[in-house]
């Protein structure tokens, strides 16, 4: 029995291929972990400790930075692809075999690639706020994120207010509450994402959604059961994205939330919380 | 404490403006009941009692035969107006003031009408395999069972095991499942429906379908909160409807499931029940 929880799990490193890749690991003991495969300007302090702990109750939970990101060494690359060949080696330097993903956003796409290149690894996949390839608005989020940053400076708010909540004031509320616990973990802080890095995820994320791309990732060689959430009005990977995965993907679950954005498994985590564990049992 | 279940439950009459209608009651004490609003065909039997018992275990349940169905009195009416006219008079009649509705299929066309016709009465609305007026392919119902009538007939399967559950071999067996449980009652059985009710049902379902018909409901006016649930292929209620009803709902959640029809709420009682109790809670 542990008391590690995501507030508590130390950071550790692990050598992925001659880099270092920073991860925590909690939660209660499981053959198969889930896997979270982060968004964004994102780091190791940037998931909800309401779904990391909620969802560790029952099954080992394992983050991590991707390459060049937060405490992780080495340049970020600028495809999504080359971030699934480095999450990959992240999972075979853990020695992992199975795992389920749980990707949100670009980690949403991260997730898609590899079930394609990897089937094997991955039994079950969890797709929050994202989309396929080639998907609608997907290329806008450089300017979205511009102006959200210009916005949160303006009005002296997070930028993740904008992003990933929805303008009503019930939305907005819950953003902060999610903004309070983000706050919670005070020491064995990782480091923020780079100017670089975020750069590179950008390019990322435009090259993804372009309408050339659409063919990256064929959905329907994705045989691994699916669960898709999203809020419905998703400024960031649009709302639209959800419902296409939904019925492009073989063996796929939708839930999509009222009054919500991009961040709706965060608004709404303990019924995500509950959503999880019945779809990973 | 009761131990009545939807299998115990005696058949209850009660006088609804000089017509009498037939109910079931039971479940948990709960000051608001859950009232089920019955589809084409249906009788107080066809009710899965997975569901009922699975939503009774938290709450009180009432299902019953609208006007000329089952053991009701009356003539079935050939208008979805008139069946919400019905089902106000029959609430009224048990002294209900408020209510959660659970619609499915033409009875969430039922639920639809009386959210916007009785808004005082409806606190929350459950919405299954249904859709908007207009909605895509709803008016080609009658079509739809008289060839599920003639296959059942020919392979020697229930007309459901094709109007509610997918072709393949995982949903064809919760068909069998499905209505294994619905056979569990053997006493106090229901009357089934009439050839006049059902083709009075299928007329009104037309009529609600009838692309002149989209202004029957304004869905912008419906305030109370919704939860859309349907599967990913259903033939009867094309699920296009269900994503046109969560677009358009002020506040509703969406979950549709995979490898199933117009029955997923059947198909995944468990998954259902669960959403239900914390949909309502």
């Amino acid at each position: 029995m542990t008391t590690t929880t995501s507030q508590t799990a130390a950071t550790q490193l692990i050598d992925v291929q001659g880099t270092s890749f920073a991860y925590r690991e909690f939660g209660a003991p499981s053959t198969i972990p889930l896997v979270f495969l982060h968004h964004l300007t994102a780091t190791l302090d940037d998931w909800d400790p309401a779904v990391l702990d909620g969802v560790a109750a029952k099954r080992r939970v394992i983050i991590f930075d991707n390459r060049g990101v937060g405490r992780s060494g080495g340049v970020t690359p600028d495809s999504v692809a080359a971030m699934a060949r480095d999450a990959a080696a992240f999972l075979d330097a853990k020695g992992l075999k199975q795992v389920d993903l749980f990707g949100y956003s670009l980690g949403g796409f991260v997730a898609q690639r590899l079930a394609v290149t990897r089937p094997a690894l991955v039994r079950r996949l969890i797709l929050a706020g994202t989309g396929p390839a080639g998907g609608e608005g997907i290329s806008n989020v450089g300017a979205t994120l511009t102006e959200a940053m210009q916005k949160g400076t303006a009005q002296g708010k997070h930028p993740k207010s904008f992003l990933f909540f929805s303008p009503t004031s019930s939305s907005q509320r819950a953003g902060q509450e999610f903004l309070t616990r983000l706050a919670a973990r005070k020491q064995d802080l990782d480091t923020p994402a780079s100017n670089e890095t975020i750069q590179a995820q950008v390019k990322a994320i435009a090259a993804w959604g372009s309408p050339s791309n659409a063919r990256e990732v064929d959905l329907g060689a994705i045989q691994q059961p699916a669960l898709v959430v999203n809020g419905n009005h998703d400024i960031m990977v649009p709302t639209s994205n959800s419902i296409a995965l939904f019925e492009k993907l073989a063996n796929a679950q939708l839930c999509l939330y009222p009054d919500s954005g991009h961040g709706a498994l965060f608004q709404y985590s303990p019924e995500f919380v509950e959503q999880v564990a019945r779809f990973l049992d």
